[in-house]
């Protein structure tokens, strides 16, 4: 059964927003009479049916609605939209197919794209979110500064306890750099903040060990910015395994 | 230093393809007395420095060639070219940087395109190679019937031994089917098939099943094939550390 984000989602009538209606028109070539699998992005889901269509309202009928508690997958990923668009939106694609919970776009010195999209990333977010029958968003965080993003993750003591930074420069603290892989704590929330295209500054990765980040490294391979973020993804889910 | 792809590396005066040339001169604006970093995807890399140029003729001065000798990762992949064809070139240069040493695209029952793009394929390959350092280029098979693919498989042994198939239907032999990180050997030479976007048919699952493969999955995620193809050589890597 195809997918509809409805973030209203609620029992008995209900009208689809003019976006969703517009998705369900064109894309999904809705008639009446057709079921959907809704989904509020909260963890409802619902089976709707069409009762009136026309091309800017569509209203459905709408069943139970069960209800899938927060998973505990715990990731908090850091990351900077890179100068190719397509490329961090793969990142926004894949990371919500593989399992995170928040994201935090960020700007760093280097970045080389400091453009927020925020209402475009999101619709990747819920389009990889129905495709992968998801049936909670993953938490986009409006862009912000760097320094901002550490400084909430350093304020919550749960993740700054697993927080790990990925850079491509020798290990700026004295002690050596940990394989991501052996940092990681199943079950234990994380966050993990990957280096932008050009890598953080020495400033940048100093700023961030003081606030209690851990350096590691996800080996010796060398990985584009939005490789090294969806590898962490998969390593993260490899260890919940 | 930026990188050039020279298949035929060899130390002294060399002239670079018209193709590379017109990369150097168009994309990195190489000029007379510039020094890259030249690569011939066999393991062989050497400095070279241009002592003549025009639009379509680059000559240049190769120092020593240093070998490294072909790494064992031992990956062999078994995917479907996708409708969209810039998923499957993703998926190739992703698996690049993340490392894989021989990719067989394949078509199946129910594979959406039917269409081989050997040399576009095999130069994302190759920018791929070139932008992570590696000095191996990951070897593109012909694309071929899924069956023939198969067949080549089981008649190596060592391949042969380690054999896996994803697809997303229950388990069609009697036993349930291994998470891949636990069915991988460390360090032994692996192949992994990965199921298209409508993923394979029973028969086609049986066929590799006599012929040796075992079933696996990556998990209780819902995957998109090429995302599906990607953390499945994440875990390959993942189970080497």
């Amino acid at each position: 059964m195809r997918s509809l984000f409805v973030p209203n989602l609620k029992e008995g009538i209900l009208r689809l927003s003019e976006e969703e209606t517009r998705h369900a028109v064109t894309v999904l070539r809705a008639k009446i009479g057709f079921s959907y699998a809704l989904m509020d992005g909260k963890g409802g889901t619902a089976e709707g049916i069409i009762i009136e269509l026309d091309k800017r309202s569509c209203v459905m009928e709408v069943g139970e609605i069960s209800r899938e508690s927060l998973p505990q997958l715990g990731l908090t990923m850091i990351v900077t939209p890179t100068k190719k668009k397509e490329r961090f939106e793969w990142f926004l694609e894949k990371a919500t197919e593989i399992g995170v919970d928040r994201i935090y776009p960020v700007f760093t010195s280097r970045s080389e794209s400091k453009i927020e999209k925020f209402d475009r990333w999101n619709k990747v977010l819920i389009s990889a979110m129905k495709q992968s029958k998801r049936t909670w968003l993953p938490k986009l965080m409006p862009a912000m500064a760097l320094i901002d993003a550490v400084s909430e993750i350093s304020d919550s003591p749960h993740l700054a306890k697993n927080f790990f930074v990925a850079h491509c420069m020798d290990a700026v603290s004295l002690s050596k750099k940990t394989h991501l892989l052996k940092a990681l704590v199943p079950g234990e929330s994380t966050c993990i903040a990957i280096g932008p295209e050009g890598d953080f500054t020495t400033e940048e990765v100093e700023k961030m060990l003081d606030l209690g980040a851990k350096e590691i490294t996800l080996g010796d391979m060398r990985l584009r910015s939005e490789t090294a973020a969806i590898v962490a993804v998969t390593f993260f889910a490899a260890r919940q395994v």
